[in-house]
């Protein structure tokens, strides 16, 4: 038996509902693969606020540390929205992935055939769409000092944020991206803005060097304008892209809504060493919250890539990720990817075909 | 009769050429309401950069200031692509932009009837769409400082560009912003990153303020991200959006992709006073250049865009925008926009149409 420990952060909105349901897949799933699962649970975003105050509290990240997967549902909701931003939910995300060095986030966006017609592209458009955004997590605008609202000579206020890379940060996203596009159709597409911005001259000098040391993948190069605009015009020209933190957030989010079903979608964010982070790309849905309405797939499929990415064992995520083919197969779907004819389930029985499925 | 100088900055690739239709049709328009055109040329990218070695010279910026309105159709070219950046193509648009003060760029993109088939989406997505796409154009990350590619103490280099907006820029986008939605359905949406940058923060704030003057106006906000999403999920939900340069840039290309054809579209830049520059989204086309392939509407479109933002010539500009739909109506299209059962037409045979249309 092999043993994992696995640390599960619920967060807020429909997050405790689907995360029970990717636990019991786990669960499943470990027997079959004879993996022993060890659950530890935390807190984070609004629900880690309501308790300690905190978006991430000091515990938290320990947990975190301490195990060898952390599986995060999602975060946030209305009622924080009015606290100051340091205070935020989303100031504990921002905290997990500087905390844990996760510089690395994998973004798949796949049309299923099943769900084609939940695309608003044309299907001729989407069909075969199969894209991995490689974005940068832990560096660029997002975190580059100075920042912060200060004051001018004038009396007036001037936001400031700056967008930094090193080289070092460079290579290292590069290198994971060249790996992936190796493992997928060999062509990887870097984005930036190296026409305007001297970060991207960087960017771009730094990737096409790397590109030396892989022969076999074919790189590219796009502004970040074009790749917006070549996103919507012809997707299939992508396999996998690698790019920034902040032009990675734009882009992943268009890619993704290119498959018209972001309830289905899984991503990874991963470090040099250390537990990966394994979270679907939706919201926190506070809408639907506790209504046994919410679509578990992208949070069990994040759960195959923490198998797959996480924990080294690709054969379980296999399994996961058949399993969901295959209740999609059968006509089961939830409300967000409902069409006519199909069977309407919750998140529960959603849940329950997927066990039935394994 | 009105007197009117016109500067023409016909640029690189198929700049030229869209140029000429553009002149003729303004040639008619005048005659027809009684506006006499004196057009001076000047020089601007890689045709400035082979002349004189600058992207912009100072020549052509003082002939710019003298004149009541500048028509600029593309620049760029892989032949200047090896070239420093600031002597590339991109740093005289970037030049004359920041030299005239032009710091509200007006992108529509709007669905034609005629054409809606050339988009990617599914017609029931797209029909009706009608967007105004405000970028802010002269500050954020385009010419935020400190700038550059610097050495850190352990040697390696470290890319720098800052994102900085003052209350004072924002107020000023954001009353263009309110008065265009205003004169449009009455819908203005926000785009930043609030949750992350601080200089969005700013904005947010600012525009939120501002909002208490246009109680006539809708204001809404959404995060860049999503914003990227929202465009390819449900893009009829927008009116008009405001947004700084960078997100304006990626966005403003999203949107016009939407309509499928981006040689139909074009752009005014504006200042506080003084001439604005009116110019295609699309670029110069070096491929097909020389070879009356180009489609010129968007040019003639910018054309129109001229009279009717730059000059105060509504009905003039009325009535090109006219001939550019009857022309469409009868049939006629060039390469780009092409289908089944229409007339295809090389771009001087399209000036042609226009002239009879008009
Ligand atoms: C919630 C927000 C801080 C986050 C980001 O911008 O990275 C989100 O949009 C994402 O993409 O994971
Ligand atoms: C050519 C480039 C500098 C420019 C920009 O980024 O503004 C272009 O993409 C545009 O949108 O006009």
């Amino acid at each position: 038996t092999q043993n994992y420990r696995i640390t599960l952060l619920p967060g807020d909105g429909i997050g405790p509902e689907i995360m029970t349901v990717a636990v019991e897949v786990l669960k499943v799933v470990g027997k079959q693969f004879d993996l022993a699962f060890e659950f530890q649970e935390a807190l984070i975003g609004g629900a880690a606020i309501d308790a300690t105050g905190e978006p991430l509290p000091a515990a938290t990240l320990d947990t975190c540390r301490n195990s060898d997967a952390v599986l995060l549902a999602a975060i946030g909701g209305y009622k924080w929205d009015s606290l100051p931003s340091n205070l935020r939910p989303e100031a504990g995300l921002l905290g997990l992935r500087a905390g844990l060095e996760l510089f690395a986030n994998l973004r798949p966006a796949q049309i299923l055939p099943q769900l084609i017609d939940a695309s608003t592209l044309k299907r001729e458009v989407v069909e075969g769409v199969d894209i991995m955004v490689v974005r940068e997590l832990t560096g660029g605008i997002y975190f580059g000092k100075p920042k912060g609202i200060f004051a001018t000579d004038t009396g007036e206020k001037r936001g400031v944020n700056t967008m930094v890379y090193t080289e070092s940060e460079i290579d290292r996203i590069g290198k994971v991206a060249f790996e992936a596009a190796r493992k997928r159709k060999g062509k990887l597409c870097s984005v930036d803005k190296a026409n305007v911005l001297e970060v991207s001259q960087l960017w771009r000098d730094r990737i096409t060097k790397l590109s030396e040391e892989y022969p076999d993948v074919e790189l590219s190069h796009l502004y970040v304008d074009n790749a917006a605009m070549q996103l919507v015009r012809a997707p299939k020209q992508f396999d996998t892209i690698v790019t920034g933190n902040l032009f990675g957030d734009i882009l992943s989010d268009a890619a993704a809504m290119l498959t018209g079903s972001i309830g289905m979608l899984p991503s990874a964010s991963l470090g040099a060493s250390g537990p990966g982070v394994f979270e679907p790309v939706h919201g926190s849905a506070p809408d639907i919250a506790g209504q046994d309405k919410a679509n578990p797939l992208a949070q069990v499929l994040s759960a195959a890539m923490m198998l797959r990415y996480g924990l080294d064992q690709p054969k379980a995520a296999d399994r996961i990720e058949q399993a969901v083919l295959q209740v999609l197969e059968q006509g089961d779907r939830t409300g967000d990817i409902i069409s006519e004819g199909k069977n309407l389930l919750g998140c529960r029985a959603m849940g329950h075909a997927l066990i039935q499925a394994l």
